[in-house]
């Protein structure tokens, strides 16, 4: 397990993690419980405010205490994580501690109060940002507020899930910028 | 360049491609004109019907084209197109016929008119299932109607946006079924 070294981020430039489509946890806060799911289906909605959007189920248990507390921390897991990921998917807040059970350590976050997970390579602290699309899509909106990644690597190993219990582990970078046009960089 | 041989795929299976968070190309037709754009921003938001919701920006010239025809096609480039994908990003349609332009194929498709581009590993053709939120949040959702997926190899070596003209191109696939519990694969 890594012990990464952390610090703040831009929040506008989270798009470096979000958009190669990683596996994410969640960790969210409602009065005295915390919770942790495992999350697939993401997408960043806007730069600036920092938008992403999320699908969570209606029965994750985490559904009501993001709901609730207008808060979550999207977490980013790297591969040598993937056994807690899939326990975390496997299991149910609504019955156990997932920080407890999973050896995970919350941190506390600085603009919200659910807790950041440590052990992730990076952390983002997210408020709600419109709750409208819930009942009909499962999808939430979140402004992330504030961003904690890992000073190195530069790049995390992040892990990409194709169904059926098989995941893409990321590959290498490649570097284009010289292709493209200086205003869509 | 591949000449992949294709055949009909599930669509309700094609997270599979998607939920890694790919990098898609997105062709469009209305009326005698068509169109494709390089696209980094969507994700899975149900199953069956088996719907993604896309990010298309004011800006994009497909924008209307997609809107006021109601389809579109997914299709999902692999590395060896890396130089055309940031091509067709770098340019607008409303100036060039990116089809003839970049010398990708046009192929008809079987349930919407937009056309299928023949160099791409897998092409969903998708008709507009929501058009709510694409005034708030250029989110246009959409329902895959048809897919067609290439025989092999069996998953695609995609690439995967991370900004300032970075891609990460996929790595291996590890199988970790073993760990899930049978009702969550």
């Amino acid at each position: 397990m890594k012990n990464f070294k952390k610090k703040g981020f831009p929040v506008s430039d989270v798009r470096r993690f979000i958009e190669p489509g990683p596996i994410v946890l969640v960790s969210s806060r409602w009065k005295d419980e915390t919770n942790i799911m495992t999350m697939g289906w993401h997408m960043i909605m806007e730069f600036s405010p920092s938008l992403i959007g999320c699908y969570i189920w209606d029965q994750n248990h985490s559904r009501e205490m993001v709901r609730k507390s207008k808060e979550c921390v999207i977490n980013i897991p790297t591969y040598d994580l993937i056994r807690k990921v899939i326990a975390i998917g496997n299991s149910t807040g609504g019955e156990i501690d997932k920080f407890k059970e999973f050896k995970l350590t919350p941190v506390q976050g600085s603009r919200v109060k659910a807790p950041l997970i440590k052990e992730c390579y990076a952390n983002l602290e997210c408020r709600l940002h419109d709750a409208k699309l819930v009942d009909k899509y499962s999808l939430f909106v979140w402004e992330v507020v504030k961003a904690h990644v890992a000073v190195s690597p530069r790049v995390p190993r992040t892990i990409h899930y194709r169904g059926e219990g098989r995941f893409m582990v990321s590959g290498r970078e490649v570097d284009y910028a010289r292709y493209f046009k200086p205003e869509m960089l």
